[in-house]
């Protein structure tokens, strides 16, 4: 990827306080990209003002609903480059609360594509899909080719925003595209609970000295580091090879939710408890899954930089430093 | 099909103004059920009050908007069928106004889902999905495991209501299924404009002695007569073993559009002109499309009894004497 791709250019970053839209900033703000930050700050979903601390003066940081239609496309004169992260993430909560979930997820997404197209259509969307649309795999790895199952509301919603993406780029010509991420972990992840990634809540309660549950154990999953995802997304707004179809990103080679705890247990000295699965959680999960993304490897040249190992001390050693602004 | 099945039972229709809704009204009246009908009355959906001329004493017609929850609510206290029919039907409508289609494609779905699981948890549940969801075939015939990949925004959506209905199936236990339609015909149908199908317009051209305009020609249909769909929605929500899986529901074997309207043109003595693919409608077009429904017939020994040749004779028939009340 050309470093200097982003310097000057016009970009604007959906959910951009949250865990994965704040990393991309700062490694944008570091590229010299000019970067708008679109944020609803709503207290359940990833929005957190000290993810972007160190760069606050750098960005053009704006408050506001995606919804919001006006308020919105007035962001999008001339942007270049959009990265469309925002969206609730949070399984139980899609299911507690489905018509806002589709709201946050479907409605607010369709606003952002129809300003788009009247104010940026020349722009390269990257949109921030999800494993979750696969729902349980009927085979492993998940390629693309896997049909979309969701077994719960926030993966509907999900699936219909990444299809909104390619009905825009299919039909209207917006370069847009869709990365089906997996469990995403690192600096300015959500800890306060597992709205975001069980991961998140293992973290803190490790820091806190305090044993994290966790349910089943032998699920297999493949994690990313944030810093890889980032790359990805950048790998992706660059590629003119990939407008209208979704891929999968992946990250480490996959392990169980207990070999994953004992890692954490290693790098923290402290302990966990399996727990039988919570039923209202059963429901909605998943089983074992890790994909397959060598189509985009082949087609960005990307490729996960950063070992599990790796990622782990780091985040950790983020979260040392700043637990305070995430409990 | 137990012709008993029905009789006395509590049965609920959305969309029931509508071309399939008032069609099953009829006949399920016939059969002795006790029938609520909803329906918004929107002008640019497919209700008409004439629908139900000859029913109205014996059916409870309620006119509300699904995604009025509260008022929905208290129609479905013990009901034990829903046939769930309501939607926006047409393409072109949910390209100009995205949001729109969303809500009474996805949200109101989800309003319904979830007044069935508080107020009739044990109701059959009968969805009206399309074959449109499958976007371009990628194979011929279409099967359930054709990836979906909607061409437009009406797709996505009718693709996302799908889905609820299977999540609110495995996750709460509501017994609902989804069959996925083929173009639709037949008494009752959208005659003004192509909104609902491009054969309504059809027909009330040759009828009113215009010439219809044929785009292309060559694309493969398939066509299924109302009354055969009828029965297919009425055998889905007797058959046990449907629950939380998606079925294809076809008709007629596949012909070329220049073909239909060639025998419509024996039938009515009223010829045709072929036009070229207007551009705004092309790229929303999927080419060829028919159905392998093979999984539904063998589950529920349903199949068409209506060949086109007679369905199309009894469309005509019902449009010479009701033109007036469908233009």
């Amino acid at each position: 990827m050309e470093q200097d791709a982003f310097k000057g250019r016009s970009t604007v970053i959906t959910g951009g306080l949250g865990f994965i839209g704040s990393n991309l900033a700062h490694r944008l703000v570091g590229l010299g990209a000019k970067v708008v930050l679109i944020d609803n700050l709503f207290p359940n979903h990833g929005s957190n003002r000290a993810n972007i601390r160190g760069i606050e003066d750098r960005v053009d940081l704006h408050i506001l609903d995606m919804r919001d239609s006006e308020a919105l496309r007035g962001l999008l004169d001339g942007v270049e480059f959009v990265f469309n992260l925002a969206g609730q993430t949070s399984h139980l909560d899609s299911m507690h609360d489905p018509v806002t979930d589709l709201e946050m997820n479907v409605s607010a997404q369709l606003v952002l594509l129809e300003g788009c197209r009247g104010r940026c259509p020349g722009a390269r969307i990257v949109y921030a899909s999800t494993r979750q649309i696969y729902g349980r795999p009927q085979y492993l790895p998940v390629d693309e080719r896997h049909l979309l199952r969701p077994v719960d509301v926030n993966g509907v919603n999900k699936m219909a925003g990444e299809a909104h993406h390619i009905v825009y780029n299919d039909v209207y010509g917006l370069r847009s595209t869709a990365l089906r991420l997996t469990n995403t972990y690192g600096p300015r992840m959500r800890v306060r609970d597992a709205r975001q990634t069980f991961l998140g809540l293992w973290i803190r309660k490790a820091l806190e000295g305090e044993p994290y549950e966790v349910w089943g154990g032998a699920q297999l999953r493949d994690l990313a580091y944030v810093d890889d995802v980032v790359d990805a997304l950048m790998h992706a707004a660059l590629c003119p090879d990939l407008d209208g179809a979704p891929f999968n990103v992946s990250g480490s080679p996959a392990l169980s939710l207990l070999e994953l705890a004992q890692m954490l247990e290693r790098a923290t000295g402290q302990g966990f408890a399996i727990r039988e699965f919570p039923e209202e959680r059963k429901r909605i999960d998943i089983g074992d899954y890790y994909a397959d993304d060598s189509r985009f490897r082949e087609l960005t040249g990307w490729a996960p930089q950063v070992s599990l190992q790796e990622g782990l001390e780091r985040t950790l050693a983020y979260f040392r430093d700043h637990l305070s602004d995430y409990v």
